[in-house]
């Protein structure tokens, strides 16, 4: 399973670099299709996250990955399901909240469109 | 998405409960093609998965929910993906573990059986 790992890697590298300095940008990474669960809401489409996630009540944020799994989803295409947790440092919060988040990519030429993004913060 | 949640819930709810019951009665919902990641580890099969999950190091254990969401992984089949968060109780310690888990759900004739399961841990 190296090449999900790899894949799960590098999209998540993109992704959370991207979400912490301009989340608009996550753009290209969405589709018609694509579904996001973030909290207690839904959201489907490029447009609709997008509007989600860039009004998200916070100026700064930062994504510290404490781990990630990789699995293909599929047997007939190369899809793989992603599952994140880690630490999100919000407004440069002294106290960081736990998150965990899945996404479900789904291949297009050489590279990936998340198709299910489910988000969730952990509390204690 | 209504039906996908019920599915989700009615899933969580036997998956957690046999888990809590006796492990190795998970052995139908899973394939041979089915793969669990356990923290570091991957399993691939039913047997294997069972054979981990049977030997993993405690003797009680109850699972208490905390969220599930799902959504529906494919336009062709009616497959789901549920990302839960919750507590795991070892053992009656009285210090609960935070746990991530996803599942992915194929479906096959009137019931589901697990294709992806990704099981982790969240320390803070």
């Amino acid at each position: 399973m190296a090449h999900f790992t790899t894949v799960a890697e590098r999209f998540t590298a993109i992704y959370y670099s991207t979400f912490d300095r301009n989340r608009s940008e996550l753009f290209p990474l969405y589709r018609d299709r694509s579904m996001l669960t973030w909290e207690n809401t839904q959201h489907l489409g490029a447009r609709a996250i997008i509007e989600k996630l860039s009004n998200l009540p916070f100026t700064t944020v930062q994504h510290k990955i404490t781990t990630q799994d990789a699995q293909p989803s599929s047997e007939s295409i190369n899809s793989i399901i992603v599952l994140v947790t880690g630490l999100l440092v919000v407004d440069g919060s002294e106290n960081p909240l736990q998150f965990s988040q899945v996404f479900h990519l789904i291949p297009e030429g050489e590279s990936f469109w998340v198709f299910n993004d489910v988000f969730r913060l952990n509390y204690g």
